[in-house]
């Protein structure tokens, strides 16, 4: 692998300085038939995942160029560029352009800087072998304020993954770009149905606004130097190493204040449970009383009410009970609170709280939230972020 | 009407100084058949909308008693509290309980200081027919900046509406009270349905912060004094009543510093509309761009195309038009932008910004965001709020 970094002069944006890009490319030795990918279903996706949905196809994957600060998103010839940026990289690397991916995140609308990136491209590829996954990692960042890098034994060798995100992250991927590697052999098939699989436990339960991206894209190569292991082997490997990049990314969510996790129980069935958690852990309100450290837990039943209603209407909830942190708030049909109780809660809230200023996740603490419903077998796990003044802050002005 | 003040100290929390709590009532001359309710769909409804909901089954009604402060919800006896409630304005008035709604609008989980209320009821209602509709809405408010009080002319009479709410605005009313009166006749069923189908197009439209609470609650009472005007005539009025109220309660939004109204065309179907309407008014990235003046229009796609991948995963997309404040952003497959149109956007989104300080609507401006699909007849229009910091502010902390 190897980074770079290139200035450039938005077309859309007169700017005084010219803006950063980062660049990182991802190349394997051989080309592999065994890759995956993970990409949005967001109806308005960006032109790297347009190609990458048609690349899939193809027999054997090389790698992959990533870029940030350009989205190359509803931009005028966006497909175009990217497939003139893939070309320019298939050349410098002589190999087939239909073998590499080129994934890019940023501002939406903005026209990718094919010209200078095109012009990065020899130093860049020449530089092959010179980085690390740390590099790749810090190389992928845009809001984040750490490099989020897990990897997990597997077999003779690992299976490594990278990601970017910290904000706009929900159900479906949301603006996070993820790359994994892994020495083991896998088969091409196995390898996309346990990707497909463990994403949808992990990346796509995470939430920290509610919204989709239009540029999310986890991809996954196999170099095949190792002993395959087995099936069960290999997905649950991938499922401990995606479930902690998920959580890495919504500890790093932009202004994110605390972690919550949110299980809802005894849901008559999955869909049912899923939507009360997301109303949970989507909710505005929920989000900034736990951002005040304020155990306002009504608001945790309000918005877990308010898409029961939805979606349930003659649920029975006379035995519902509802826990955070452990202790129980909710249950005989009213609310379990006093003095102390309150006390406690606004304690734990803010132990389990980030500092405001960090570069590297201090702990993994959470703030957990247990509605335990009582009226059916199903459960569902959903992990988000608090709202804060911080991601105001990032949010209302993240172009300029 | 009357209004009244007690103070309290909340058994649940301890605190320095007692709470103010405000109470209002509206009582009618005479029991009237003619009256009807919208009430809240949430699973966890409070003790004063399960009550409502009985009432609606009565022959006659008389009156409200509003209070604030503590909505009681998920408070032990709170069911028993609204009825102590009731009884005690019954015996007051020398009317029948059952003819008496209580809605209560605050904190979730804390018990009705029923005591103190009770005691406060003989000065209130001896005092009936001292106050006038602009108190009423006073009474009511709680963040609520500003009372929310409008007027129609309705054949002989009048139509006159008062609300509360500055928050949890969203589909399916959230914390909003509404009281609205007639001295226009109207038939039972006749008013029921024309509310129902009102408030579907109007309170039900609005959306600050995605949550649908648990007291929202609308009451309509025609004392029947002048006569009827045709069905269509009566309908058309308590349209144009509730939209403005609707629109009142968007513009105080807690912390709003832009009125959004987004208007989806050219969909499908009207489900698909909605859908796509309500996830870009519900995008914290879309709100906190607009916050910041920063028209980042992208973000408005991503909404849209982040719901029509769920709902409508094969809508073609390629005609698609987006317009802001009547400027079209994107076409022809592309954002058309560039330095001019962004300052203009910028310029725009300035122009209809709500001061930060205010104590009355100091103007009636919205930011316009128009979603031609191109692909089908259907429209939908739903007004919402940006996201502030003075949002994050309000909710953080909310009930100390």
């Amino acid at each position: 692998m190897a980074t770079g970094r290139l200035e450039f002069f938005p077309a859309e944006k007169p700017v005084e300085k010219p803006l950063p890009m980062k660049l990182a490319a991802l190349v394997l030795d051989e080309p592999t038939p065994s890759f995956a990918a993970v990409l949005t279903r967001n109806a308005f996706a960006g032109a790297p995942v347009v190609l990458a949905r048609r690349l899939l196809g193809e027999p054997l994957a090389r790698g992959v160029l990533v870029n940030t600060k350009v989205a190359n998103v509803g931009a005028p010839g966006g497909l175009e560029d990217a497939q003139l940026l893939q070309k320019a990289v298939a050349n410098e690397l002589k190999e087939e352009p239909q073998r590499l991916f080129v994934l890019s995140t940023g501002v939406i609308g903005w026209k990718l800087p094919v010209e200078p990136m095109c012009q990065l491209l020899p130093d860049l590829i020449s530089s092959l072998g010179q980085g690390d996954l740390l590099d790749l990692a810090t190389a992928i960042m845009t809001t984040d304020s750490y490099p989020k890098l897990r990897s997990v034994q597997l077999g003779q060798g690992r299976l490594c993954g990278v990601v970017k995100g910290a904000g706009m992250i929900e159900p479906n991927l949301a603006t996070m770009i993820g790359l994994i590697l892994t020495d083991v052999s896998v088969g091409r098939e196995e390898l996309r149905e346990a990707l497909s699989a463990v994403a949808a436990d992990t990346f796509n339960l995470i939430s920290v606004d509610g919204d989709q991206s239009t540029s999310d894209a986890v991809l996954a190569f196999s170099s095949r130097r190792y002993p395959a292991v087995s099936a069960a082997e290999f997905r649950d490997a991938l499922h401990r190493l995606c479930a902690q990049l998920a959580e890495d990314v919504v500890r790093n969510g932009e202004g994110t204040a605390h972690v919550i996790e949110v299980i809802v129980r005894g849901a008559p069935d999955r869909a049912t449970a899923q939507a009360a958690a997301r109303q949970i852990v989507n909710s505005p309100l929920v989000k900034t009383a736990i951002y005040g450290n304020d155990p306002n837990v009504g608001r945790i039943l309000a918005a877990a009410g308010s898409s029961l209603g939805r979606i349930a209407p003659d649920v029975d909830l006379s035995g519902m009970q509802l826990f955070i942190g452990g202790l129980r708030v909710y249950g005989e049909g009213c609310f379990q609170l006093g003095d102390e109780a309150e006390k406690r809660l606004s304690t734990y809230l803010r132990q389990v709280s980030l500092p405001e200023v960090r570069d590297y996740p201090p702990h993994e603490e959470k703030v957990l939230i247990e509605l335990d419903l009582q009226c059916g077998p199903a459960e569902a796990r959903l992990l988000g972020s608090d709202l804060s003044h911080e991601y105001i802050k990032v949010n209302a002005d993240y172009r300029s």
